[in-house]
């Protein structure tokens, strides 16, 4: 279907992206539209539980505003889309494209702040940013691409710190049990973190070319950025006061690091839960009986499930490949024989095609039938009240429908977390066998040089000097976060021989 | 809250939206967030009947190729905004950020689109789009703004202008009962039309200051886009074709208009489908039983409906007050009395603060006391299997709060629709009243001397040159769609005295 169908990467990522007509830009399609849709749901589900609500701001902010940030972000200037003319008129003040939006956050706060009865104040927003980026990789590095950004501002540094901790906990939860991916996560060094922050915790995968990831940050500002562009409130003495804020997000690098990560021969296999089809029903024979069989499953668990027919070939060889290049995890096979026993085969996806049968109705008929009818009458007297044509039989198949329903969604619900534990477990054997303790820095250079790569855990004296001397030494690796403090024995930094404070993560950035 | 709390209009809005920090620009504020988040489901779940999907395209479109289209839609140049320098790079080919996305989507039609079989090809999406608007007003005329825009394209001329259609009465039925406004809809003439559309339909309402809003359009574009933007693809007989196209769309101009049309003295009344609170919940006193009472009720339809308890003032009226500021067209008022007698009490918003007493448990628990225990338990038997911890009297009480849900549910459904309706019938009103049949040119002239506005039907000849003509003789007015063929009478046009073929609505823009 695609033009440059040149390997095995595009079948992959089929209906999910195509190339824009602008240089580094990616097009959304279906597929991967409504699996960044099933993302934004699962963490708008995590945020909402801390009162987070969502707002939308603007594209553009004027480049008189993004420059009062320009000591923290200093780093944006050079990667900025710049407007300087609207029609043929040149803009005196010139506008730029958000690349981050702290800014348009800060002059909204800075105008609907007054008192200390209105904090916290808990926005966040899904939306593009636009970064210059010369190496483009789809999903990875873009020119243009989605994500989430959060800006809360608090009362105090307690609860402005906690808050960093409870997202960076929402993301951990997410990267693992969403993306089902292994990860590691930390504090990043003075020399890695967000310019303008006081301290920057991120979370990251290690990728199957051996590169690392980050998939989310979160990060504290203290009041830095209120001070900066004048938020303030008046406390309970009405003196007046700056709050404490935090900055967190992640983005569709995510959608990247599932496609690499989890796949067969066949495609990508979707986790679970943000999957863009979850069930694929596959018929055996073409058979109009069989296809209302179909239905009738169907229209049990299709409140429940992102369903699909597989029927578009005429091979039943051929639909099953398709839904497995769809990315569909989990698949139901209806044949002539199910459809007389009442049951149903389900396949997962990375279990070896074994088959599972599902009987729908045994033991259930037996109950219905006993069911005294004086009883039914009553139930269906009060019912009717509000629907009035409900009969017993009716109501006997609810309730044989309703058993139908929590039979299958039960069973499906254990295979779906299965095939998501299945894809973690996988994920997580690449990451410990590619994490190597490094004892001093001929043991680094020498993994190095003979093309080990991965993940690297080294001693680290956190001075910035000997931080911003590594690569120096080690070409396109860097420290990715903090594993843990050392807290008692002496032991050396790896780089500079001074004695080390932490033992940190090395790798190289994708 | 807000800085410039000069007028109610900006109470009404309370929590929608706030003016940005780049002119013509606005924020959605959180209620604001989720009311276009509505909206969108609502659309959504109609596009999808017709197989439409979602997509995402870039926010910024080559210049290069965005004037491949200039013919068609020569008045968006003097609105754009340029793209010329990134960082300190000069473009060779600027980029502009899109004022709508027709040639972004036929660039992806023609690098994906080969044969027949894939066709048809229907992507919507919901984005911004920038437009340098002069005279500026929320929701009505945005610099950036947000929208959804689907384009589509189709083996043939008839199966285009069916989904012109059907896309048309989707709005339709949108406009009437999700926004809740009378309306009248009808194609456009050749002056008012789409630049590059063949045939151009549009929706509209007429708003209390009487000027006309357009809410939605509908375009068939023949195949004249696809032949400029060399989409095309090869038929059954092998021969490359050209396919035939459609674009339609609606914006959060509607936010405007039913924010406008739908409030009394406290505040807007949004209607009931795409309200970001539908339920309020109000206690009468701060009891710790009556607090546990309305956790009980809110349990029951909160699946349902978006409810929020409304308990920050420490006075019952100010609690009612605040709701109904914030837009909630139902609320539910519990006290100590409901309580005891375990029913509640439902104000609809606009119906006089009349008082339903809903009984919630009358003649339940009679029957649920006679259902068998022999029944209930082989029921119980089976559902074991898969719930093991439920045991009778969890069944009774699981049936029986299935009973209180589908009452109260019933009846909040009622009430709801009776809201929408009568939001529906007063606009109604409002709209009939200022409709005026117009004889002649004298008649027009005279109403509009003595400020008599509104909407006026005129005969029309429908000739392009006399249209032009007609901002020169009445300022400001222009024809809004057509209402009808003239089948038989020979009327003359209003305007130029030859031969009327059409009646057509004419009015003010907002």
């Amino acid at each position: 279907m695609f033009n440059n169908k040149k390997n095995k990467e595009l079948l992959f990522e089929k209906n999910l992206f195509f190339y824009a007509s602008v240089r580094g830009s990616f097009i959304l399609l279906p597929q991967g539209y409504v699996l960044w849709q099933n993302i934004q749901k699962e963490l708008d589900k995590k945020f909402a539980v801390h009162g987070i609500q969502n707002v939308l701001l603007p594209t553009l902010i004027p480049l008189s505003l993004f420059s009062k940030e320009k000591e923290h972000i200093e780093g944006f200037n050079p990667e900025c889309y710049y407007i300087e003319k609207i029609g043929n008129k040149k803009l005196l003040d010139p506008l730029i494209l958000r690349p981050t939006s702290e800014t348009a956050f800060y002059y909204l706060y800075s105008k609907i702040l007054f008192s200390y009865k209105q904090l916290p104040l808990l926005y966040n927003q899904w939306c593009s940013v636009f970064r210059n980026e010369k190496n483009i990789s789809v999903f990875f590095r873009n020119t243009e691409f989605y994500w989430q950004e959060g800006h809360t501002i608090h009362i105090s540094e307690n609860e402005a710190r906690k808050l960093v901790f409870d997202i960076l906990d929402d993301y951990k939860w997410y990267v693992k049990n969403i993306l089902c991916l292994a990860n590691f996560s930390g504090r990043k060094t003075e020399e890695e973190k967000f310019k303008g922050a006081l301290e920057t915790y991120s979370i990251e995968c290690l990728l199957p070319d051996k590169q690392c990831l980050q998939l989310a940050t979160s990060h504290y500002f203290g009041n830095n950025f209120c001070k900066l562009m004048n938020v303030k409130f008046q406390n309970k003495e009405n003196i007046f006061q700056y709050p404490f804020s935090t900055s967190w997000g992640t983005s569709t690098r995510a959608i990247g690091a599932i496609t690499k990560t989890h796949n067969d021969e066949n495609g990508i296999i979707f986790p679970f839960f943000i999957a863009p089809i979850q069930i694929a029903f596959v018929l055996i024979t073409n058979d109009l009986q069989l296809f209302k069989y179909y239905q009738e499953i169907n229209n049990l668990i299709s409140t429940f499930y992102r369903c699909k027919l597989y029927n578009n070939n005429s091979q039943f060889n051929l639909n099953i490949k398709q839904a497995d290049q769809e990315g569909c995890p989990i698949k139901i096979i209806l044949g002539l024989k199910e459809m007389q026993e009442k049951n149903i085969t389900l396949i997962r996806r990375n279990n070896n095609n074994k088959k599972y049968l599902i009987f729908l109705e045994k033991d259930i008929k037996e109950d219905l039938i006993l069911i005294h009818n004086n009883v039914l009458k009553k139930i269906i007297k009060e019912r009717k009240d509000y629907d009035y044509n409900i009969e017993k039989y009716e109501l006997e198949e609810l309730i044989k429908k309703e058993i139908k329903k929590n039979k299958i969604k039960k069973i499906i619900e254990e295979q779906a977390l299965l095939l998501n534990k299945n894809l973690y477990q996988n994920s997580l054997i690449f990451l410990k066998k590619n994490i190597y303790e490094i004892k001093n820095y001929e043991d680094l250079n020498s993994k190095i040089k003979i093309n080990i790569e991965g993940l690297f855990l080294i001693s680290f004296c956190n001075e910035i000097e000997c931080e911003k001397n590594i690569k120096n030494k080690i070409k396109s690796y860097s420290i990715r976060c903090i594993k843990e403090n050392i807290i008692k024995d002496k032991i050396k930094c790896l780089f500079c021989q001074s004695l080390a404070k932490i033992i940190v993560y090395l790798g190289r950035s994708k």
